[in-house]
């Protein structure tokens, strides 16, 4: 059976892991969720390289057939570094996310979330210039407090009356002629009940195109491990496990059984 | 000596009673919290009026030569009404902060903040149709979070990451051709550092010209009380003592030895 990697600042790559869940049932996957470190979202483009580099090493030596980068930041900081490294492939979910709203927008004009990390770096607007045809435009929003209310549980945390007025105040940001929002942190997908209140035109979760890419890439190579036991799900963490597990169980899986912490 | 009342739905009036304390040292001073129902922000305009009225009366009752309405949505709210009902002067602090900004602004254009009640009343827009010369323009924009964020000490509660990107949100909204910026609520001073990073023209506290008013009106009439004893301030509030207590000590009146609940 194929054997995939993912990782992320935390718990946001949880709502990648889902998607690829579904698409392909029959594969084991190891969760990483840098917890320890979150968030990336506004750390220098360096450190977040350093990070994902020992995490793409973890998982190498972990035997995965690919690695799925599930983290928007870390793909924009670190998807080429990685895929020089290691000789498997290596997956990000900007590319997948700007081709979901190329395709979905229907007035060519293209906005974008993201932490203050993708934004600096452009990590949108990067990959759109090269893939873009003619006529589409697109801005990307930095949004500091959305990736820490997710990781917080803020709704429970401070109440509802605060995450929603936040979500307002940053989509306030989006030119009105914009048709298509992307999702650019895998954190916003779950406050997208919250962020379709305030933006009701096209939403994007980049993460549906990403696990199509992955089976793309599956289909391409031939599975390491062939034994046909039962798939599993490794979930490992470099900090809180508890507040990781009754996340991804609320949200994700509720199978979760285990969350092991391991520093790399 | 003169006795004021003045009034406020918590903490935020007490940023108006420390200008009026400066203007009038001997003077003595009834203080009204209404904390257990506030924040007015969010409430229909009845419901505030319903609450000054029994407040109007409470301090009336106590004999107090004039009443301030330390807070913009009770202003916008029930200014009028208790004018009409109480034969002393009322003052509030629209209009006061609507001239500030008329004296202070060099290129014409004002902005408020204020909360999301006194903008749907649209407390300064009222006012200021009504006194600014022509070629004058004001915008309103509503601020559901600053009152809270100060009544529950957010800064400390929260962290000033988060505090800090909310007020940077709420002046996004302010067009940059604004070059005076009202603080449209009187819990608003309390937030003037961090306001005065995002904003950096001119900042007007009606505080200070409400002060000016309240010595115009004081010398148009007698004292009730004679005394020349030393003057006193009475803290009084609806809800709880102890925040307010803190709260009043940390950041307006050292001197403060007690507060007393009253529920009117």
């Amino acid at each position: 059976m194929y054997k995939i990697g993912i990782f992320d600042s935390g718990v946001g790559g949880l709502t990648v892991l889902k998607e690829i869940k579904k698409a392909t049932p029959t594969s084991s996957i190891i969760y990483y969720g840098d917890n320890g470190n979150a968030p990336y979202g506004d750390k220098q483009e360096e450190v977040i390289r350093t990070l994902c580099l020992k995490i793409g090493k973890f998982l190498y030596e972990k035997q995965v057939d690919v690695i799925v980068i599930a983290c928007n930041t870390a793909t924009a900081a670190a998807l080429k570094t990685l895929r020089a490294t290691f000789p498997i492939p290596i997956i990000g979910v900007i590319e997948p996310g700007v081709r979901a709203a190329l395709e979905v927008s229907e007035n060519k004009n293209i906005g974008v979330i993201l932490t203050p990390a993708s934004a600096k770096m452009n990590a949108y607007k990067k990959v759109f210039d090269k893939i873009a045809p003619e006529g589409y435009t697109i801005m990307e929003r930095g949004c500091k407090l959305i990736c820490p209310m997710v990781e917080g549980n803020w709704e429970v945390e401070y109440g509802t009356y605060m995450t929603d007025e936040l979500i307002k105040l940053y989509l306030e940001g989006i030119p009105s002629n914009v048709d298509t929002l992307v999702l650019g942190c895998t954190h916003y997908p779950i406050m997208q009940d919250t962020i379709s209140k305030y933006f009701t035109k096209n939403i994007v979760n980049p993460a549906n195109e990403t696990a199509n890419e992955l089976m793309k890439q599956l289909a391409q190579i031939k599975e390491k491990d062939l034994s046909t036991g039962e798939p599993t799900t490794e979930y490992i963490v470099s900090g809180n496990t508890e507040k990781f597990f009754d996340f991804a169980k609320n949200f994700i899986d509720k199978d979760i059984k285990e969350v092991k912490k391991i520093n790399l």
